[in-house]
């Protein structure tokens, strides 16, 4: 389906239509991994699914694990413009994005194959040399940022001194979020955006809870890394 | 190391040292993925390790799959003895498996190779053929019963009558476990215990709140599967 008339040639004609191709390549493998399966979407399928060979797909990228992590990517700029958290004011608070994040998990709950393509790479992340390795670093500092700025502006608001960093927090919905995707990939009929709601409720309590109850006999410390 | 006089021979005999060299090799398989990690890991270097060839290692498994789940089978019996969780009587309340939880997770940061292979093997039991399939299952079936349970006691305790049901916290605590788990992966200066222990005081404060505080605006729905 490529224009016979692409306009000015030379370099610089051709980088952009290489980052066009790379566009396209990765909106049809979001496509095709959301259908069949992470397992079930060979890097052929995906290269059928546009029209080129195995060899000329990996030419746009630099290993196949760049071009799955590529796609996970591309699927974050998705669930973002998704879940409206693109147009969240800077002075939102917890209470406004918890719809936007409950919404992006419950369409999670429709694309299984993305889902276990996540949780597979969220593993080989483990490794400094896989590329999902910076990825999932970056997108982890930014999604907990985003939690933790909105939980400080819900106890600023309150008035309360929380015995709980926000950081901490935002690492806990983090980590409830990927852990829930595990148990439902084994049990799909788990309600996953109703579990993380019901982390917002315990958060909401502690947030009431805080300023005026006593610490449940230890104190409570600050469990994020340096 | 084996005893040349192994007692009575015949096809007991033979059945009963088929299961003591089998936990022979998942004892020493627990050692050296402790030790030089999961992927490090290979059949070949376990089979070195308790002297035999690697179709003779995997004479005792069905598959390969099958001696990596059986590992974690083992390693989860060594932690049962370890964290005290096999003396926690059935009277007791979620602040006495506490404790023993911590000391678990504590442990598992000292033991990387180990928390890689969960990590894996908790991705690929989402294939319904893999073994580690009906173990996840039944591993995540046993842990939340134990959390409801103790928590029910606690909310029982104090005259509370909880707005989110134990089985949905069991739920949170198994997820944030193994989500911690992704995220100590990639940064290994994370205190996962002391995150957890967040969680505890997040459910302690909700348990104290939960008979007396209007709910936040939302009922909260069970997030458990069917």
């Amino acid at each position: 389906m490529a224009k016979k008339r692409s306009g000015p040639s030379g370099k610089r004609g051709s980088y952009a239509k290489g980052v066009a191709k790379r566009e396209e390549i990765l909106t049809r493998a979001l496509d095709v991994i959301a259908r069949e399966g992470y397992r079930g979407a060979s890097v052929k399928e995906i290269a059928d699914a546009v029209g080129l060979s195995q060899a000329g797909l990996l030419h746009y990228f630099a290993s196949k694990e760049e071009l799955f992590t590529e796609v996970l990517r591309k699927r974050d700029e998705a669930d973002l413009a998704f879940s409206g958290f693109e147009a969240v004011p800077a002075s939102a608070d917890v209470r406004d994005i918890r719809e936007g994040y409950l919404s992006v998990i419950r369409h999670n709950a429709e694309v299984p194959g993305l889902v276990q393509l996540f949780a597979q790479l969220s593993v080989d992340a483990a490794d400094p040399e896989h590329p999902a390795h910076r990825f999932f670093i970056d997108r982890g500092a930014l999604l907990r940022s985003v939690f933790a700025d909105a939980l400080a502006r819900r106890f600023a608001e309150g008035g309360v001194a929380p015995r709980v960093p926000p950081e901490t927090l935002a690492r806990i919905f983090q980590a409830v979020t990927d852990g829930l995707q595990l148990q439902w990939m084994l049990e799909p009929d788990l309600d996953m955006a109703a579990t993380i709601d019901v982390l917002f409720e315990l958060v909401f309590t502690h947030a009431r809870a805080a300023s005026d109850d006593p610490p449940d006999g230890r104190a409570v410390r600050e469990g994020g890394a340096a």
